[in-house]
C-alpha cells in the first residue's frame, strides 16, 4: 500500500466529515436568499484548501457569487495545474419529493428496486454528486500526497466557482481580468463522471447553452372565462401555439435557422459514439419511461451527446390549486433552454429564438423576452490530447479497463472559456455516474466512486508529475 | 316616499354593514381549507333571513357544501317565487394584485383613470359583486317590505348555496331529491346584472360547461436538461403540442365533433344580439388589450354570448421560480373547462376531449384525465316569458329605459336543472356590471347599484304581487 493509500485509509472518517460539512450549506445560487450561503461555501472550501497546503488561498469578489483561489507552486519544472470545481448547487424543488432533506446528507442503501448498481452506500443530498463530492477529492488527495510527500508533485492553482448553476454570469469577464494569475498548462475540472462502477470514461466535450424566458400578458386583470371567454386571446393559448411554433412532435426543432451551424458528425465521431454501450430498454427503465424520444436519424446517445435542443424547463399561468378557477389568466410564462453542439454560438442563437417569437407572436397579447442566463459555448477536446493520455492512464490502472470515450450531454461553460481566455484545454477527471439526480429530487453519489475518486486523484497528480511535458513556465508567477 | 323606501334610507347604514359581514366570510368553495367558511356564510345567510322575516329556515346538508332553505307563504293565491343565490367566492389568487385585502371590504373611489362608470364609490372584495351583494339585495328588500307593508306581497322560497364557484357538485342530486320542498312557479336569480348605470338588461340565458384537466408524466423524477435532453420527451412540450391541437390559432376548436350539436343562431338571435350596444374600442381599452380575439365569422358579443369556448384555465409544470434551473421536468398539468351553448351537452363534450386526447396522445408520456368539476348545460328562456315582462316593466321604472335583451357567457348550472328538475323558468334580476372583476384581483361591486337593487327588488315582489299569473298550486306544501 502506497503511502497516501495508507493516509487515505486512516482519515477515511476525517474526510466523509469534510464531504458532509460542505453539503449541509444549501449554496444554492439560483436564489437570491441563498447568497449567504454561497459565500459561506466559498469560505468552507478555502479553509478546507489552506488546510490541504494550498497557499495564497484567498475568496476573490466577481461581482457575483464568488471564486476561491489558491496555488502551490513549489515544482519547478513542472507543469502546473488548474484544478477546476464549482460548490454551488441546484434548487431543490419540488421539495416533497425528497426521501430525507437535502440539506441532511444521509447515507442509506438505495430504495428496493431503484435502479444502478452500487446500491449499498449512498450519500444522498443536493451537490453529493453535483459536484462537492469531486471538489473534494482534489483537495483531500493534495492533502495527502502533502502529509505522505512532503509536497505536491507537480505545481498547482484552484479555480473554485459558484455560479456554474446559473450558467457563471460574472466568471468570464472576472476570468478575463484575471488571466495573468490563473495562467496554467491545462485545466482539470472535477465536474466530470465515468460510466459506471467498472467501467471509466473520458470526457471529450460538453453542449452549449442559450436561454430564453418568455413572458406574456393579456388583459390588465385576470377575467372571468365565462363572460369574457370567446372575445379576448387567452395568454396560455397563445404560449401554446408560439412553443408549439419552435419544436416539431418529433423534437426536431423549427426555429428557423436553428440548425445552421451545426456541423455534422463525422463518420469518426458516429463510431465513436457507437462503441459506447448503451442499452436502450435498460436506460429507459432507470429513468422510469416507456419509450425514448426524440429527433429521427440519430441515436439517443448522439440526440444527448451531439446534437441541439430545445427544452421547456418552465410553463406556467392562471389556476394551479386543487379544484377549479374558472378564469381566463392574464400572464404566461415559460423558461426555456438550448443546448448546443459544435459550431453553434449561444448569441446567435438567441437571436434566432428573437426573431422566432417576433415572426410568430400570437394576436392579441404582449410579448416580453429575457435571457438573463449567460450563455455558453460548446467545447470539444481532442481524444489524444497528452492531458486525456495522462488521465486515460490512470483510469486503466484504477479500473482495470481502457476508459470509453464519451461526450457530455450537459453544459461547462468555463471550458471554452478557459480555452479563449487561458489558451489551456480541460481535461474531465471526475467519479459522479449519470444516473445521480442530478438537478433533481434525492440526488445521491456512490461511497464506492467518492473513495475510488480519492485514489484517482492521487495517481493522476503523481502520473502527470512523472510524466507530464515540461512546463510552458505560465504556472510560476 | 313609499314607505320602504324611507325605511331603506333610514337603515342604509345597517344594511351596508350587514354586506360587509358577509364578505368577510372567505368562503372559498374550491379550496378544502375554507370549507368552514363556507358554512359559517350559511350561518350567516341563514340568520339574516330569519331576520328578514323568512320561516322555516335551515341550513340543509347536500353531501358538500350547504343549501340554505326558508320560506314565507303566507300570501294565498298568488304565485310563489324561489329566489336563487349563492354565498360562496372564486379563490383569489394572485393576492399579490389586490389593492387592498380580499376579505377585508374597502369603499373607496375607483384608481385614476380606471374604467368604468360609477367610479365614486365602489366596495372592494371577493364576492363583492359575484354576489354577496346581489343576495343581500333580496333579503334586505324583503324585509324592508315585511317591515312597511306586515308582510311579503308574494310567497317566497329561499335557494341558497354554497358551491356555485366549484360546479354545484352535490346540487343536482339535492335538489332531485328536495324537489317536493322547492316547488315554485318561478325562479328569480340574483346572479344577473345590469347593462350600465343608466341601461337596464334582462338575462335570457347563459352557456354551459364542461371541464377537463390534463396530467402528463414523464420519466420517473425530474432529469438534468443537459445530460438527457434530446433523449427522453419533457412533459411540457408533450403537453403544449396535445394543447395546440385542440384550438386553433384563430380560437377555433379543433376538437373532434366539438361543433356537431351547435344549434347555428338564427337571424333573431343575431339581430337581437347586434341590438347590444357594444364599443369595440372601449371594451378592449377597459380590459387592457390591445385587439380583441377570436373565433371568425362571429361578432365579440356573438362569441361570448352564443359560441363555445375552449379556454385554458391553468398550465404548470418544471421551475417557476427566479432565475434559471435547467431542468427536464417530468410533469406536466393543464386545467381546461369549455362553455357550451344550445344544443351541446357537457358530457358528451367531455366525451369528445377524451376521446381527442386519446387520439392525438404524445409519445413518450403517460396521460391521466381528470374532469371533478360537474358539468352544466347551456340555459335559454324566452324574452316574452311572463316573469321576464314582470321584470321588464320594473327594470324601465328604475331606469327609465327599456331593458336590452342579453345572454351571459357565464355558466348559472342551477337554471338547466331548475328547468329540468322543478318544470320552471329562471328570471334573472340582479345589479352587477361585467366590469367588475368577478374571478379576478380587485373585485368591486358600485354602490349606487346596489342601492338601486334594494330599491328595485321592492318594486318587483311588489309588482309580481299585484301582476302575477295566479299560483300553479305547487307553492303551498
Amino acid at each position: 500500500m502506497s503511502d497516501w493509500a495508507t493516509y487515505l485509509a486512516d482519515n477515511r472518517q476525517k474526510i466523509l466529515d469534510d464531504y458532509f460539512a460542505l453539503l449541509r450549506i444549501p449554496s444554492i445560487s439560483a436564489l437570491p436568499q441563498h447568497a449567504d450561503d454561497v459565500r459561506r461555501a466559498a469560505r468552507w472550501v478555502a479553509d478546507r484548501a489552506t488546510r490541504a497546503g494550498l497557499e495564497n488561498v484567498r475568496i476573490m469578489d466577481t461581482g457575483g457569487h464568488p471564486v476561491v483561489y489558491g496555488d502551490r507552486l513549489h515544482a519547478p519544472g513542472k507543469p502546473t495545474f488548474l484544478l477546476y470545481g464549482h460548490f454551488d448547487v441546484q434548487p431543490v424543488d419540488p421539495l416533497d419529493l425528497w426521501t430525507s432533506p437535502p440539506f441532511e446528507p444521509t447515507v442509506r442503501a438505495a430504495a428496493q428496486g431503484a435502479p444502478g448498481t452500487g446500491g449499498e452506500g449512498r450519500v444522498y443530498a443536493r451537490g453529493a454528486s453535483d459536484m462537492k463530492g469531486n471538489l473534494l477529492l482534489q483537495l483531500a488527495a493534495l492533502e495527502a500526497l502533502r502529509e505522505t510527500t512532503g509536497g505536491f508533485p507537480v505545481n498547482v492553482k484552484l479555480f473554485y466557482e459558484g455560479q456554474v448553476e446559473i450558467g457563471s454570469p460574472q466568471v468570464p469577464a472576472f476570468l478575463t481580468k484575471q488571466r495573468d494569475l490563473f495562467a496554467c498548462d491545462l485545466v482539470i475540472s472535477g465536474d466530470s463522471g465515468q460510466y459506471d462502477e467498472q467501467t471509466p470514461e473520458l470526457s471529450l466535450g460538453a453542449r452549449g447553452l442559450a436561454a430564453l424566458e418568455i413572458d406574456m400578458t393579456g388583459a390588465s386583470s385576470d377575467l372571468h372565462s365565462g363572460l369574457f371567454g370567446g372575445a379576448v386571446q387567452n395568454p396560455l393559448h397563445a404560449l401554446v401555439q408560439l412553443l408549439g411554433s419552435m419544436r416539431g412532435p418529433n423534437g426536431r426543432i423549427l426555429v428557423e435557422g436553428f440548425y445552421d451551424d451545426v456541423r455534422p458528425l463525422s463518420d469518426e465521431e458516429r463510431a465513436m459514439i457507437a462503441r459506447y454501450p448503451f442499452d436502450e430498454a435498460k436506460f429507459g427503465a432507470e429513468l422510469g419511461v416507456d419509450e425514448l424520444f426524440g429527433e429521427e436519424g440519430y441515436s439517443p446517445i448522439e440526440r444527448m451527446w451531439a446534437r441541439p435542443t430545445l427544452e421547456l424547463n418552465g410553463l406556467w399561468g392562471g389556476f394551479q390549486g386543487q379544484g377549479s378557477k374558472t378564469v381566463l389568466p392574464n400572464e404566461a410564462h415559460a423558461k426555456i433552454t438550448c443546448r448546443l453542439v459544435p459550431n453553434q454560438d449561444p448569441d446567435r442563437i438567441r437571436a434566432l429564438l428573437r426573431a422566432h417569437v417576433e415572426r410568430h407572436r400570437p394576436p392579441g397579447v404582449r410579448v416580453s423576452l429575457g435571457d438573463r442566463t449567460g450563455g455558453a459555448k460548446p467545447y470539444l477536446i481532442p481524444a489524444d490530447h497528452w492531458g486525456n493520455r495522462a488521465a486515460a492512464a490512470v483510469l486503466k490502472e484504477l479500473y482495470g479497463r481502457e476508459p470509453l470515450h464519451v461526450r457530455s450531454g450537459g453544459t461547462v461553460p468555463v471550458m471554452d472559456l478557459f480555452k479563449t481566455t487561458l489558451g489551456v484545454e480541460t481535461v474531465g477527471f471526475g467519479f459522479f455516474q449519470d444516473d445521480e439526480h442530478f438537478h433533481a429530487p434525492d440526488e445521491f453519489m456512490r461511497l464506492a466512486n467518492f473513495e475510488r475518486g480519492l485514489r484517482g486523484y492521487c495517481m493522476l497528480f503523481q502520473h502527470l508529475g512523472a510524466a507530464s511535458p515540461a512546463s510552458s513556465g505560465t504556472g510560476s508567477r
